[in-house]
């Protein structure tokens, strides 16, 4: 959608301010026309110019290769159909906006395919890929091809760990760390996560503490990872006791999306991504949420179009909630609607008994049953939010074996408890609003564990 | 040295800005006259003025209740004999300059009892006490006491582990986890480091990693924590392969330094911790070295005012190596000097045989006997540094299970490899002179390997 080539008319303001901006980014407001179709959309972007020439009537006109693209909520006009089909392999890049560690999100077909992308993010000669043994035999081949392809100075190791989310935790995470150290890597090496939300966030913790600290590309290749875990910095592993308890801020040297990794994920992962997909439109997209309902069977049967729109709007949903609080000063946390509920889900029912999306559909309906108990949303929104997890082919309950007792034990380990206190995510007002608070009605807690659990 | 008791007389240049420095810290040149002594220093200090006065004359004086000393390596001059004892329960405080992560090192006789001292760097209600079985009969009732006296709202958690370098694993880090999520500590918690470097390294790396991260404290009980490792946030374990190869970087609140606490410290441990003082001199300090030779049996013998000497001037050259380059781009890695050795020595004869600073006193003598078979210094260097670590009763050669191939092995895992090439910490020119490079004659490394090792 953002790639220069669809992009025939431009008209900023404020203009920018010509040769001071030569080299430097700087942030209009852009009314676009697509050659491609109709739609005109005013959203915020971040464009960068690499020089200055003068158009026929002499006015100054500042010349850009890529648009790095950041929704503006309030005025985000949202397509009522998804974009025909332009050169996939121009990448959209979505920015994440964090001073000196800021960094782009490829999201294209065919991105492996673009070695130069992968390349000139990888520092030092040294590369340790870190994947499972399900992604492995699918992409593992052509990854060390993107690193290596006309890079013959780059070496390229890779460590294939065991698939799922009980593998998550600290033995498995040594086994990288041994790889590491048994290669000799220096701190002038570069990881790069092959896989989902499990590989990218032990991967990333792995960087983050292997000599203190080295640089790492996250590829995502799960729906899961591509709008959600893999932006952000949040890696970690999981604790017998909860999810997600050891782990580290550490954001990427870039995230590659190619899309086309998705041909290969089995139907329940790719439902499961879109759980969190959802929770975007909910907390602050609701034309996203819109878009949703109308596009749900498009997503399921993976129309590349639909697919490609989604995870882009998700990720520059992340993308702009991380550059605001980056180390979940509180904003950040509202990413985690449903996810206290669903977090207990995991730890109680057994990791990966359960797909994390999976468990976070169940904990979002339960999130939204209690902010409608405390009468802070309409029933439309409970029936809404419902019927597109179901249309998802998601849960909308919790396993049967957890108890009102096992939500309350494994909540209370949850991060964002602080000083006792349980804080959760919550819907209040229209759809696309939420809080984040630890005042609330105890009782409409109870009453909604109550509601989903048979004791 | 520098409590206001002992500073009858102070001449700024430049002059304070007078009242607009209410409230500010302010670097001045501080010609300086101890009470006690004749000594006049020239320092550059940063000071913190509370209020503003006229003297008789009419100047304008500016008062202050402590000053945070800098040491200016250049000017410093360095007395020739230790100050007599004033009030030891007033700290000197060394301030880590780090931006919005800058931190108090607090440094005095008696601190422990100084509740206030430690209670106004807790965050929330919940503290952990990392220690082990060796310090915890010793300081922990003291250190829970000084945490929750007339601060009736904290609970204080502990968790005691093995003591020694060889349980510095993950194994016992994941003991610490366990402890802080039973517990159910949450991220509003402080975790207080008690003990040595191992205790400090570790408690530091499991509240960076806690939550992704919580507040922390050092409180250091060992020389070898005092001057060096509670300073300047280098966390993290040993690998089975090297040491401290997995970590991060995370500064503490504060680090509190009770003197009182080496009363208990062993011979061995004591000697240990001044291999790292002596380091400061060769690298950075040379006035601080010939203080050494001239003090180094008073330090040996627990003279209070001359250990607390050297405390404060080794984390004042600490303080200002870090705040210059804290994530070791290069300078930083000067600290280094002798550790490369020392590290093999500690990796290959087996963590714990040799106290830390027992290996980086062998590693600094192969360290100079290189740099000098370089042609970078003198032979007097080399002398005096032998003597001044036999004087400090510490190994001057490595054990003698070393051999050259285990050095290359060892040392090939080493942090400060980069793309391959080891980089050293070598001394070059004048003493107090060093460089960290990796463009040096392969044969001068080869040659002291062969004279320290008998195959």
């Amino acid at each position: 959608m953002a790639s220069s080539a669809t992009l025939p008319t431009l008209h900023f303001s404020p203009k920018p301010s010509t040769d001071s901006s030569i080299g430097r980014s700087e942030t209009c407001n852009l009314f676009l026309r697509f050659r491609n179709h109709d739609l005109v959309s005013r959203r915020s972007f971040s464009v960068s110019f690499d020089s200055l020439g003068l158009n026929r009537s002499g006015t100054p006109v500042l010349k850009f290769d890529r648009i790095r693209s950041k929704i503006s909520a309030s005025s985000a006009q949202v397509m009522e159909q998804s974009p025909r089909k332009t050169d996939s392999r121009v990448p959209t890049i979505v920015d994440v906006d964090l001073g000196d560690r800021s960094y782009p999100i490829y999201i294209g077909s065919g991105l492996l395919e673009e070695h130069d992308l992968l390349q000139r993010h990888v520092h030092g000669k040294r590369v340790l890929v870190v994947t499972n043994t399900t992604v492995a035999p699918l992409y593992l081949d052509k990854v060390i091809n993107a690193l290596t392809s006309g890079n013959p100075n780059v070496s390229v190791e890779s460590v294939i760990l065991p698939d799922g989310e009980k593998y998550k935790d600290m033995d498995t995470l040594m086994k990288v760390f041994d790889k590491a150290i048994e290669s000799r890597l220096d701190r002038r090496c570069t990881f790069v996560a092959l896989g989902g939300g499990v590989i990218g966030d032990m991967c990333g913790f792995a960087a983050a503490a292997f000599l203190r600290g080295v640089n790492f590309i996250q590829i995502p290749t799960t729906v899961m990872a591509q709008v959600d875990s893999s932006v952000g910095g949040k890696t970690g592993i999981n604790h017998r006791l909860g999810k997600n308890l050891i782990g580290a801020f550490y954001q990427p040297q870039c995230v590659l999306i190619d899309t086309e990794t998705l041909n290969t994920l089995p139907e329940r992962e790719l439902a499961s991504g879109l759980a969190e997909v959802v929770k975007y439109g909910l907390i602050r997209d609701p034309e996203f949420f819109d878009w949703q309902e109308k596009n749900m069977q498009a997503l399921l049967a993976r129309d590349p179009s639909a697919l490609a729109y989604a995870i882009k709007r998700s990720c520059e949903n992340k993308a702009e909630v991380v550059s605001l609080d980056e180390k979940e000063g509180g904003l950040r946390a509202t990413l985690n609607l449903g996810h206290t509920f669903g977090h207990a889900i995991e730890t109680g029912f057994g990791y990966g008994q359960w797909l994390h999306g999976e468990a976070v559909a169940a904990g979002t309906v339960m999130a939204v049953d209690m902010s409608h108990r405390l009468g802070w949303i309409d029933d439309s929104i409970v029936k809404r939010v419902y019927n597109i997890l179901q249309l998802a082919k998601l849960p909308t309950t919790p396993p049967e074996i957890m108890t009102t007792e096992m939500f309350k034990s494994y909540m209370a380990v949850d991060k964002k408890v602080a000083d006792g206190l349980l804080r959760l995510i919550l819907l209040k007002g229209p759809l696309g609003n939420c809080v984040f608070t630890g005042e609330y009605d105890r009782n409409a807690l109870d009453e909604t564990l109550r509601a989903f659990c048979k004791s």
